[in-house]
């Protein structure tokens, strides 16, 4: 943990807030934090600021918070995601939070299997306390908005033009022609939506709707990845794009 | 797999090989290959080819293989990596060979566990596999050479020079200023070599060591990664950078 978050819920009108559990832990163990030592902090979804320990056993620690007035921005990057494997998204989603996206779109496909809606990745109540690990990891406040669709062609027709308002839209393909880079150094300092396809890549009828709806295809170059490998490596080049 | 890979050893002189264990099963069961059908090979550290499928049943596939006459060259980028903790390194190994490198050259630093040595992890029986699973899923045939050093000054001053020839080495370091992209973009079209630091970063020392010998620092911008999302997210952005 790179910063310790804490939720506007734990805050008492005063700026203290008591952690227990894994933050507690690392407060202690990995910090060896002391009374009166102060440690970098964090509102969800709110300011950076520090925070002074005001007691500490193995239990529980007490900080007492001071936040800054400015709240950092939402990641300039948003992602459209054909549901990955199980096993494949749970390891995805601290990864996501800490390269940084503002919005994950997750979406069905053909080539994604039905059952993979059904399961507890899926949930917030799985994904929440991943996304947080990732941003205390990057030591970002900002967590990433979640929304899941079941419906791919109302999602891109009817809802993602609320969900994001990126003016740059991308979907990674083999069949494109430019590069990432490319693509986003047009229109600089922009914010993207990149669309990620499930294993077997989107179908004809996906990418032709994503490409009348504005989505350029990029290509990653011969070298076919691994979904997650892909997510990585594409948010990456994104966000490089976007920097350079 | 997007390539069956098949040795040297596994050809005869006339180009049959017999695939048996989890080649065997992809030929049957994912790409469900009749006698007569044509399937993409390579030859590992060689050229692709077609393979026409001679006979097949559950246990084995017996494979006529017609090779081109040229070896795809070597990924232009070379790592040099200070052994993340076992579990990720064993992650890694193959998303490393389907990103593409070279050669992965693995040191000791100050802040790598001492027992991280002694893993199974870093064997050729272990990486070997791996290696080559990364290839057959992003088509490539040249499999990344692999070198251990525990003494980290030894290696930089003595052994560097002959295991990499990049012209650009590159340091991931959060004191760098430059980023990747500007620091390759000096160089179009040059072979690159980066180093990744453990968990905590070089020491000191290490990082002087390494921009006396020619590296220069890069910084990822200011959010800090768990070392295997930084390994494929710099190893991805130094890749656009060349190709760009």
């Amino acid at each position: 943990m790179n910063v310790i978050l804490v939720e506007t819920s734990e805050l008492d009108g005063t700026g203290a807030a008591t952690m227990v559990g894994r933050r507690a832990a690392h407060i202690a163990s990995v910090l060896k934090a002391a009374p009166g030592d102060t440690i970098r902090v964090g509102v969800l979804d709110g300011p950076f600021g520090l925070a002074t320990i005001a007691a500490i056993d193995t239990h529980a620690v007490r900080l007492r918070c001071e936040f800054e007035s400015v709240v950092p921005p939402r990641p300039p990057v948003d992602l459209l995601l054909a549901v990955p494997r199980p096993k494949v998204l749970r390891r995805l989603w601290a990864q996501l939070a800490a390269l940084g996206v503002g919005r994950i779109i997750v979406t069905n496909a053909e080539r994604v299997e039905r059952n993979y809606f059904d399961t507890h990745v899926l949930t917030p109540e799985c994904y929440r306390p991943l996304l947080i690990e990732g941003l205390q990891q990057a030591r970002d406040t900002r967590l990433p908005l979640v929304s899941v669709h079941r419906q791919f062609r109302v999602l891109v027709e009817d809802q993602l033009d609320q969900l994001s308002d990126a003016s740059v839209r991308l979907v990674a393909d083999p069949r494109g022609s430019a590069s990432v880079t490319a693509a986003v150094g047009r229109q600089p300092a922009s914010r993207v939506l990149l669309a990620i396809g499930p294993e077997g890549g989107w179908n004809e009828f996906e990418l032709s709707l994503l490409e009348a709806h504005g989505f350029q295809a990029v290509t990653m170059g011969s070298r076919t990845l691994r979904s997650d490998t892909a997510c990585i490596s594409l948010l990456s080049i994104v966000h490089s794009a976007i920097n350079s």
